[in-house]
């Protein structure tokens, strides 16, 4: 029996629509009927009209095959934070926190494990790709907002470069921060994006990679006391694997001279934060989350010398990672702190994003791994700033071993 | 006989409308009747609908004493590239180049020869403030777009601290350049709009200032072979009008290692506007300046490597450059090559801006001195990040006696 169209891949329902074997409106029934079977669980979207998909979905179906775009048909879940407009693609909105500043979580459950969180601030995106409701889906991330709702629902997501992507029509919380990130269930759907958004490194990476004579680093971080049973047993699975596959896998430290580098993230975080929000402070400051308006208010008494300080600290580590990273083919760190926290109230920790977030470099979330209570817990490969094309095709290498002998398969 | 409303500074209007003294409408009407009068000469207004105005005027009279802002009723110009909505102020939308990119000037002149650019890319704010079409106008800064057009109209203009204000609504060119930036006839009412973002230095500002006893830099930089007559009396006048009241007047230099800071600013802007134009470009190259379709070509082949390394490089400087800059109560800088060139085809240099847009600091353009055909040249005042609201002060005090001695007093 074929497989549902729902179930497909953004790269896999591209080729099928392309070569005239499925069409928009076919492909847009079935993950309708699919959403409205696992909607009242899930709660993944804010905004989601089936009439008007429909409608889309007809019109893309009249374009001729040479007006088409690369996306043309496919179905994107866009985190209620970015701007949208009629796009040939069949965007609906998905749940945030609020402004994707906070960690209250919206009404989104882990489709894994419904008594859990699904990660946070991009909940809902992370949900719905991992729950089949849509192949892609857009997130954001500031501390940790793409990767670790990538690695709670068990799927891939990406944080590229720094700026490698317009944020245009991304709500601000802080410039230096925010990147826009990717969520889908296999590497070809976040090489697809790549492609669409013309990400390029300076030299184009090989096709292929062998995993065997690669050379890889393990970095615990200055947040690795942090770590639950989940992230230690998978950080120890994951470089067994890799060795067992013929890699090196050498352990390397942060020069301490970064030590603070998490408390600069939190120094420009809340200071940034005081002026992206004055105006929603000004406009509603009735309907704001306490912790938006403690940015404003600088309840934390941030003197302007030490946000520069964190800030220039920052930038100045930046050239000095991307050597140590460069030494290595790619870089395994913990994705999150353990497997998703039970109850949605909280959307989970950002301590092992913040600081590659704050580096600016790219970072990809591979699932495959196991946490003490079957949830799903995925490590992260990073590398050199610009360097998101290599990183991809390094990520599909291992992420066909991770997902293959990790341990932890969706049962979605 | 008393001062028509159109020409009070935006302090004095809101003095006037809070005392009931002037009703919106009044003064709506004095603007409008002005703008009647100027526009088919200064053509600065890219969008302004009387109607709209008079009915907002009334509706803002209606609103009670205490329900208002501290800018209600007062008129602001507002570049077109950031996007307004309904307001308690009367907003309407001045010219700009394509997307602030550019230096292909709009329709708009010079109001004090208007055979001449207005300079840009803020270009229709600056001539409006200039021209008493209205007492602030808020512009943009990636390269010299604030500065430049405060200084060819003769105008004060406020680039403040990179980050300062949100930049929320702002059509994205470059994240770690772009800066909102305020156009006004007086300090005060750039200091009315500081209140009004919620600038904050660390240590506040005294009152008042003396010139007596104070300590200034005079810093030509690494451009300087590319000034004009105009300016070079200019900084020549304004070094010796602050020693004949009293003050130091030191002459420094960059270090040499910042030499290349100009190439740095240029490659970081082509290869940040790669991703800022990227969907313009996708949406309708034949309407895109070739200028941008360049960056998004990338025609200046700028490698990723190239473009971190001048990335960090700007990086690095800024603290050093901030050291350098706080051991004076100010240093006075070049605002522009000369005073405004003839035609209206291009809206001029930003050579001598794009160091202290990368560096992220303030800077205020101080208008009072002559070029070789009498039109307004500026020279700036820069402080180190985060000093904006000392450096208005010592703007305030300078400023006065440039005015006064500096030989230029617009004729408008």
């Amino acid at each position: 029996m074929a497989v549902e169209p729902y179930r497909l891949t953004a790269t896999q329902a591209s080729a099928k629509i392309r070569a005239g074997e499925l069409t928009v409106e076919e492909y847009a029934r079935s993950l309708l009927s699919h959403i409205e079977e696992r909607d009242p669980v899930v709660k993944a979207w804010e905004y989601l009209n089936p009439e008007q998909v429909i409608a889309q979905a007809k019109a893309m179906d009249a374009i001729p095959p040479e007006k088409r775009g690369p996306l043309h048909g496919v179905a994107i879940a866009v985190k209620d934070v970015i701007y949208t407009k009629g796009q040939r693609i069949l965007a609906c909105k998905t749940t945030t926190t609020e402004f994707a500043a906070t960690v209250q979580g919206p009404k989104t459950v882990n489709p894994h494990g419904t008594n859990r969180t699904p990660g946070g601030s991009s909940s809902g995106s992370g949900a719905a790709i991992a729950d089949f409701q849509a192949p892609i889906g857009l997130g954001t991330q500031t501390g940790g907002s793409t990767i670790r709702p990538g690695s709670f629902n068990g799927i891939y997501a990406l944080k590229p470069t720094w700026n490698s992507i317009t944020r245009e029509g991304q709500k601000i919380y802080s410039l230096i921060l925010d990147t826009l990130g990717f969520f889908a269930r296999s590497v070809e759907d976040l090489q697809l994006m790549a492609d669409v958004f013309d990400l390029k490194d300076d030299e184009p990476p090989k096709d292929t990679f062998a995993i065997k004579g690669a050379k890889f680093a393990l970095l615990k971080t200055m947040v690795w006391p942090q770590a639950g049973p989940g992230t230690k047993s998978a950080m120890a699975k994951a470089a067994e694997l890799l060795k067992a596959h013929g890699a090196e896998v050498e352990e390397i430290e942060f020069d301490p001279e970064l030590e603070e580098l998490p408390q600069w993230h939190a120094t420009v975080l809340h200071s940034d934060g005081r002026s992206a929000f004055l105006p929603d402070y000004r406009a509603a400051k009735d309907q704001l989350h306490e912790f938006l308006i403690s940015h404003v208010d600088n309840t934390n008494k941030i003197s302007r010398a030490e946000q520069l300080e964190a800030f220039d600290n920052i930038a100045i580590a930046r050239p000095k990672v991307d050597k140590m990273l460069a030494k290595y083919d790619a870089v395994l760190v913990p994705s999150v702190v353990d497997e998703a926290p039970e109850g949605t109230s909280s959307t989970g920790s950002a301590a092992f994003n913040a600081p590659w977030t704050a580096l600016h470099v790219p970072v990809v979330n591979i699932p495959g791994f196991k946490g003490p209570n079957g949830m799903p817990v995925g490590v992260s490969l990073v590398a050199p700033r610009y360097h998101d094309r290599h990183l991809l095709v390094v990520s599909k290498a291992v992420g066909e071993i991770f997902e293959a002998e990790g341990g932890w398969k969706s049962a979605l």
